[in-house]
């Protein structure tokens, strides 16, 4: 079977998430877009592992890179997808529908269909952004082709129900651990119990407010949670350790050292340590070409709380923002469903965008 | 190799530490006692797996039980003992040293010397006392033959300094669990951290003073501590399950259901679940007869905190102390060691007593 790109954006989201690709199994997928895509001139492909870049080169005065990953998370008994009706309303339902393969449909519909475009598209369909960054397919081809990412401005599809969300906050993970002294419970008085050491931690983590900050217009709700916590030897040993992991999101008005030292301020007194960070990604809609974007899908922008791949545009100096059908509240659970509507406008958005109308 | 009972406690500590028994592996162990001790016409030997039981039937007016558990933790790297000197003083340094072949090692010794002791004797060296109550050698026993458990007092070889411990406290387990919501920690406003929701439980254990209480005229320590805590499903997930496992080390004047009582009151408000649970035992030194071997030891009693098989003789009725060489500190430490000094006074307060001196 060849993707019909001439489908309907519903039924190539369909075809898209019938072909499991979860993260590491993208090849069948890939090889599928591959051989749709090649067959339009107008494009100049180019594959890099399980990663396949379409290019049109006409010249424009502007190149802007749109983008999407076609691998998903685990199947969970909601492949192949099914019509459903929410509300009165219809939708696709299955794994990928919303993160994020009905956003790969409409652009691969987009790709074939529009073969002059008002600006220069670098098209990327990607694998592996569901997993580590050492295999994600848009961090391998920016190490390998920092070439293709020269452009003006960048659109993900990442499921943002339709709207124009900029930027993304930054994030990072912390252990913050209490030590004691080991011994048999018995005579407990002989150590020092390190998980009662850790009271004050979950203390203030429950005390926590996190903070609004405003970047460029748009919001960002922070955040500071603690996301994993270990202790315990044995069941009659006071234990000598005791770690909370935390995840401190914050927005992209920080940098990462910055962020750091809110984080060791918080919890001053104890042992810190940072085992990974990513920078966010400031929102950058006061580009030109943001700009025109904006108006021409007629939507108002928010900003993204999760971080996303838009950061590593942000970093390689392309203004980026996510746009894309689905509600990301829905990414990742297995009631993944996408509304048919939401996917008809973000068609309609791009196209009018792209078309220069 | 047969065991030498002849030999002296301390050459016999040797030889039975350097015949590796980690529960589980106690058969080689169990074989060498067994005809070291059939050898002794004085003696009727039962054995039952590897638990081996030697009684005399002398007719005398009161029997006692004698026992001691012929298994260890596992080594590591402290087989085979070496003879070390400790603050000026010998010592025999290694793997069941104190937990409690020394004290195995008298009870063989006056086993076959004392062929007509002042009270009839069982005495009973068992497997797996350092795992789980259902693999316990003890515990199998007194389901398969009670009969062999009749006596007026019983004494456990357990590591007590060469003092006298009577009674145990009691133990349970519980869990206290908090419920949250699960959601992305990108949006953690949308759920809701039960690992946060732990906070309180860690700071009442924190508060907690455990109390001191007199049974019989020993003091009891009690301690309720935290001994393992979990929570947490991935790096940037709001952890919707948290839980903490307490252990409580309760007096023998309470029961288990008084225990438990004590602990749903002190996390009122919080799911509370209990695992397991072990009434401790009186110190029961008011009988005529544990007097007698008070006054032929000459130890004065004290509480013993750790929950042992004394316990055991208890539950039937049978009056029980802890009575052995080595430090209980040291019981499971790679630095066990027994100083022979406390082989040779625990030996002498048996051997006084048993031949009613």
């Amino acid at each position: 079977m060849v993707l019909d790109l001439t489908a309907s954006a519903a039924d190539l989201t369909r075809a898209l998430c019938d072909i499991p690709s979860v993260s590491g199994g993208e090849g069948p997928l890939a090889d599928e877009i591959e051989a749709a895509i090649a067959a339009h001139e107008h494009l100049e492909v180019t594959r890099h592992g399980n990663t396949i870049v379409a290019r049109t080169n006409l010249g424009r005065a502007q190149r802007v890179v749109i983008a999407g990953h076609i691998d998903t998370v685990p199947i969970n008994g909601n492949v192949p997808t099914r019509d459903v009706d929410v509300d009165g309303a219809p939708h696709i339902r299955g794994r990928g529908t919303v993160d994020m393969k009905a956003g790969v449909a409409v652009q691969l519909k987009l790709a074939a269909e529009l073969t002059a475009p008002a600006v220069d598209v670098t098209w990327m369909w990607y694998d592996n952004e569901e997993v580590e960054e050492s295999k994600n397919g848009l961090f391998l081809l920016s190490a390998a082709r920092p070439d293709l990412f020269a452009a003006d401005f960048a659109i993900l599809g990442e499921p943002s129900d339709g709207r124009v969300e900029g930027g993304c906050n930054g994030t990072l993970r912390a252990i913050v651990r209490t030590h004691g002294v080991r011994a048999h419970s018995a005579r407990s008085w002989v150590g020092e119990n390190a998980i009662h050491g850790a009271a004050p931690i979950l203390a203030r983590l429950a005390e926590y407010r996190a903070r609004e900050i405003e970047v460029e217009g748009l919001r960002y709700r922070e955040g500071l949670n603690a996301v994993a916590i270990r202790g315990g030897i044995a069941g009659n040993v006071i234990p000598d350790l005791c770690e909370v992991e935390v995840n401190y999101r914050f927005a992209p008005s920080k940098g990462v050292a910055e962020a750091q030292a809110h984080v060791r301020g918080a919890f001053e007194g104890f042992e810190v340590e940072f085992t990974d960070a990513a920078a966010g990604a400031k929102p950058g809609l006061d580009a030109p070409v943001a700009q025109q974007f904006l108006a021409a899908v007629g939507a108002e922008a928010h900003a993204k709380y999760g971080w996303t791949d838009v950061a590593r545009f942000s970093a390689m100096g392309v203004p980026a923002v996510n746009y894309g059908p689905g509600d990301p509240h829905l990414a990742h659970h297995d009631e993944e469903r996408v509304p048919l509507a939401q996917i008809d406008e973000v068609e309609r958005g791009l196209r009018a965008w792209l078309s220069g109308s």
